[in-house]
C-alpha cells in the first residue's frame, strides 16, 4: 500500500486546502448538508478521522485503471472500463438490476424520492446514517425512528412492529449493515426475521456501505434477497474500500422493477474515470483485502488501547467505532481539533460515545494521545 | 493546443472501448436513454461528429488543475478548486444562486423533477435538445412543442400565446439557446420578449449549454435577468467549451428560492478532479477563446463546402450545424459509419436535415470525403 499511496500523491506540493472543521462539520459522508464555517485544513498535518475515510488512498491498480481513462475525457458514450459487467459478475445480477450513482449518497436520495414523495415515511433506527432522514426531510417526508437497543444493537422485533403498525404509512425501511456510527452489524439471521416479518411488498433499503471492513461470520450480504426477488434495495460504496470517496461512485442492487422506477430520479451518468477505477478495484480482491486487514489490526489495537484506559468501546466490524467518554461530545470536538485531530460529529441520542474512524496506525497513535489529555481515566474495563 | 493536446492523451495505447454507433445510438449528449447495441469505438479511426463534443480536449490548464487534486481523492470535504468563487465571480451572483450537477444534464433534470411533479407540463419548441422531454414522460409529466418558424428559429410569439393559454398547467418553459439541434440563437431582444410576455411567475429554464461558441452581437446570456430577479434558471456546461463531457461537470444560476426548491431533487456532491479543472477552465479566457475560434473557422469552411455542393446549410452560432441532404437522415447514418464518421441521429421532424458536430479540420475533411459519396449533389446555392 505505502508504494501506491506515494504514487498516489506524487507532485502534489504545498497541500493546502479548505475543508470544515468539526465542530462546524455539517457533512455527512457524502453530501454537504449545509454550508459550514471553512478553515483551511492541511492534509499533512491533520489526522482526519471525522467521516469514514479510507486513509491509504485508492491501490495503484485503481489509479493505473483511473489513469488510462483520460483519453474518453471530452466524449459522450465512453467505455465503463468493465464496470458493469464487473458488478454483474460479483453479485450474480443483471444490468436491469444495477443502478449506479455518486457514490452510493446519491442511491440513497433517489430511493428517498422515488419512495416517499407524496407523504410516505421512512422506518429505521436512531442513531443510523442520518443522510436518508435529512433526505426524507428536505422533499417534506417524515422518518419514523426506533431507539437502539441498551446494547446499542438495532431493534428488529420492534421495526417489525412498527413496520406492520403503520404499513399504509411507510415507504420504505431502511436498514445500515453494519450501521454508522455504532459499527456494529445485524446479524443475517436477524436481516432475514425482518424481512420475513414485515408485509411482503414494503421496500427495504439495506445500506451496506461498511460491507468490504465486516469480519463476523454472522454477518452476509442482503443481495441474495434481490436475487430471490424480494423488495430489497442493497447499496454499495467506492468511497470506503476503494479509497475513492472524492471520485462520486456507487450503486444499488434491486430488482429491475424497483430500478425502473428509480431511473428518473437519478443522474445516470458517471465520470468517466471512477468508472474505470471501479472495476479495477471490483477485480484487486488482495487490494480490498491489504485494507481490510489494515483496518482490522489498527482499530483492534487502538480499542484495546481505550479499554485499557477505562474506557466503553462498542464493538466494531467497520472502518470506525464507538468509545464512551463519559462527557457530551460537543464539547471535545474543538478539543481534538486545536490537537490537529478530527473526530466524528454528534449522534444524537448517543451524547456520550465519540465515534472515531479508524486512519493509519500513526493517525491513531496522535488520537490517543490527544485523547488521554482529553479525556479523564477510568476504572480500566 | 496541440501540445495540450498530446500530453492529454499521453501514454495511452492500442485505446480501444466500447461506445454505441449510429443508427443504435440512443445516448443523447450526456444521458444513456436505452442500452444500444455496442460496437468497438477507435478514437484514433473514426470522426466523432455525432455528440457535439469538443475534438480538442481541456487545455493544459484545466488537464494540471485537475491532476492537483488526487490527494484529495479518498477524502469528503475537499475544497472544490476555486469554483463556486469562481462561478459567483464570473456571473456576479451569490453561493445562493448557484447548483452544480453532472453536467447540465443533471441541472435539466432537477428542474424538470421540481417544476414538473404532480402533472405539470414543460412548454418548448420542437425540435430541442429532447432530455428535458424525455425527463418529464419519464415522470409522467408530458411537454407541449410547438414547432419551430419556416426558417428554423424559434416561434416567441407562438411561445408566448401558449404559456398564456395553458399558463395553469405550465410548469416550465425550455428554452435552448443556441438551440440543439439547429445551432441557431434567440436574439437577446426575443428573450426578453418572450420574458415580459409569460405570466410573471412562470419558471423559464434557459439552457446555454453552447453559449461559448457564440459569436453573434445580437446574442446574450439571459443571466442577468436571474440577478433581475426572474423566475429563470441558466443552465451552463463544463463539457463543451472545456473538453470535459466525460468528468460531468455543470450548473445552474437561479434565484436563491427556486435553487432551494431544487437542491433536495440533485445529487450535491462533484467529482473532486473536474471541480478543480472547472475552476481553471473559467480562468483560461484565452483556451476558451482559442477552441471559440478554431471552432468558428473549421465550421465556416465546412459550411462554405457543403453550401457550394449545393446544399442548404442552416447558420450557426455553435460547435455543430445543419445541412439539409434531400434524403432522409435515418437512411445515411449507416453509410457514414461505414466509412468511420458518426453522425447526428434524427431530430424529428427536421428528418432531411442532418446534424454534424465540429471536429478538426482533419474529421471535417473526412466528413466531407463521406459526404460527397452519400448525398447527391445539388445546384451550387
Amino acid at each position: 500500500m505505502s508504494l501506491s499511496r506515494r504514487r498516489f500523491v506524487s507532485g502534489v506540493a504545498a497541500a493546502f486546502g479548505y475543508a470544515s472543521l468539526w465542530p462546524t462539520d455539517l457533512f455527512t459522508e457524502g453530501r454537504q448538508l449545509a454550508p459550514g464555517r471553512r478553515v483551511p485544513l492541511d492534509l499533512d498535518k491533520v489526522a482526519k478521522l471525522n467521516n469514514n475515510e479510507n486513509p491509504y488512498g485508492p491501490p495503484e491498480s485503481v489509479v493505473q485503471a483511473m489513469n488510462s481513462a483520460w483519453k474518453w475525457v471530452n466524449r459522450y458514450g465512453a467505455p465503463d472500463g468493465g464496470l458493469r459487467e464487473a458488478i454483474q459478475e460479483l453479485h450474480g445480477v443483471k444490468a436491469e438490476n444495477i443502478i449506479l450513482g455518486a457514490g452510493s449518497g446519491e442511491i440513497l436520495d433517489v430511493v428517498g424520492i422515488t419512495f416517499l414523495l407524496g407523504g410516505k415515511k421512512v422506518l429505521g433506527v436512531e442513531p443510523s446514517y442520518s443522510s436518508v432522514y435529512q433526505q426524507a426531510a428536505s422533499i417534506k417526508s417524515e422518518a419514523i425512528t426506533l431507539p437502539l437497543n441498551r446494547d446499542y444493537t438495532q431493534n428488529i422485533p420492534a421495526l417489525i412492529e412498527a413496520a406492520n403498525r403503520y404499513a399504509s404509512q411507510i415507504g420504505f425501511i431502511y436498514l445500515c449493515n453494519p450501521n454508522n456510527p455504532t459499527g456494529m452489524i445485524v446479524p443475517k439471521e436477524e436481516v432475514k426475521q425482518l424481512l420475513d416479518g414485515i408485509p411482503k411488498d414494503m421496500p427495504v433499503l439495506i445500506d451496506e456501505a461498511y460491507h468490504h471492513f465486516v469480519d463476523s461470520s454472522k454477518y452476509a450480504t442482503s443481495i441474495p434477497y434481490v436475487l430471490e426477488g424480494r423488495p430489497v434495495i442493497v447499496t454499495r460504496t467506492f468511497s470506503k474500500i476503494a479509497g475513492l470517496a472524492a471520485m462520486r461512485l456507487g450503486y444499488g442492487i434491486a430488482p429491475a422493477a424497483m430500478i425502473q422506477r428509480m431511473r428518473p430520479f437519478a443522474t445516470g451518468s458517471q465520470n468517466v474515470l471512477v468508472k474505470f477505477g471501479g472495476a479495477a478495484s471490483i477485480k484487486d480482491t488482495a487490494a480490498q483485502q491489504k485494507v481490510k486487514a489494515l483496518n482490522i489490526q489498527v482499530r483492534e489495537k487502538t480499542m484495546a488501547e481505550l479499554r485499557a484506559y477505562g474506557c466503553e468501546v462498542l464493538p466494531s466490524e467497520a472502518n470506525f467505532f464507538m468509545v464512551g467518554i463519559r462527557r457530551n461530545v460537543r464539547e471535545v470536538g474543538p478539543e481534538f481539533s486545536k490537537r490537529d485531530v478530527l473526530v466524528g460529529r454528534p449522534f444524537p441520542p448517543m451524547t456520550e460515545h465519540l465515534r472515531v474512524s479508524v486512519g493509519t496506525q500513526d493517525e491513531m497513535n496522535r488520537f490517543m494521545a490527544a485523547f488521554k489529555e482529553i479525556v479523564p481515566a477510568g476504572a480500566p474495563r
